[in-house]
């Protein structure tokens, strides 16, 4: 029984829904020496999120970020939390809905994710934030 | 300390809440086995979720579909992602607000929901499809 | 490798998001004793959810109560689950969309929390409830 625990730093992802899949592949080598287990990817921010969709088609990615910004809109007036911008509000309720972790089962040192499944790091803010998850591993290594 | 990891297909739910407890229950004996522990069980699609809401009532069932249905409407006029039939989008909306996956603690060889609480499988999408969760138990056995 | 589980009682928190995570702290001196793990909790009801988000501007709070009263209206006119209260059947919707439980990541005795994440219990009923959690941490001890 095996404990692993990364933290993964983004620089400046573009606002709306980013895929991410490589990223962590990368960045978390160790899941190939796990026979079973779970990934947990935990944002340690309060206006991105993250959430796992449709990897192929970057329309899905676009379709996404407009059905939230109609949804989620800014300058309703009954918001209250609006000295750091238009868009920060909203970034803390789509924040709230999509929310900030996933656990993800490893599989014969896989990331057990269907065929159409990609993760993404849905950023709601428009200037550039630097943002960090961390990443911890259970299992059963081989 | 003991890993159990099992994949439970679901072949033409219809579209809506389907209340799917007793199956995962049926289909993960192992459960009993565990004095405490946590069951994952994700759902490998990105136009169906998962999501935990009240067992008793089937009204509450046809309120969240209906629900759904209208704040996450078809034919938005900013969709690009259309090809594949105007329920398909926002499938995959509703997806990403509910989830594809679920944790739910195993205490006494029991899965520990509250009194009012299943576990459904939400099918988004209009025309029956195949649907495949991965469950994995972790915990302490007997 | 170390299994906790314990739950915690909730009693008459008013309708709202209700910043938590001292209470939890609280109530689960154990993390300290963790190097490494994972902290579930898991709500044992239908129309009350966790959530986490802004824990430093009360502002956010209410403006999430706001934005979620509006876009889950009471008394829509589809609704059949209305027997108890025109607040119930959007209390279930709430909390599908947010969620019934969270995993936090535990980092040397502490919860991984990023400097501005708090940990939410959403009432979503207008009359006091008495809510349940259970906090399952798993681990691995100093």
């Amino acid at each position: 029984m095996s404990w692993e625990q990364v933290n993964i730093k983004f620089e400046g992802l573009p606002r709306g829904f980013n895929l991410i899949t490589d990223t962590i592949l990368d960045k978390i080598p160790q899941i190939k020496s796990f026979r079973i287990g779970l990934l947990n990817i935990f944002l340690k921010h309060t206006s991105a999120s993250l959430s796992i969709n449709e990897n192929a088609c970057s329309d899905v990615r676009q379709d996404l970020e407009s059905y939230f910004n109609k949804f989620v809109p800014e300058n309703e007036p009954y918001y209250r939390h609006t000295l750091e911008g238009s868009d920060d509000m909203p970034a803390h309720i789509k924040s709230s809905i999509l929310g900030s972790s996933l656990s993800v089962p490893i599989s014969s040192g896989r990331l057990n994710l269907g065929t159409w499944q990609g993760i993404f790091l849905c950023e709601h803010r428009s200037l550039p934030h630097t943002r960090t998850l961390t990443a911890t591993i259970n299992g059963e290594k081989y």
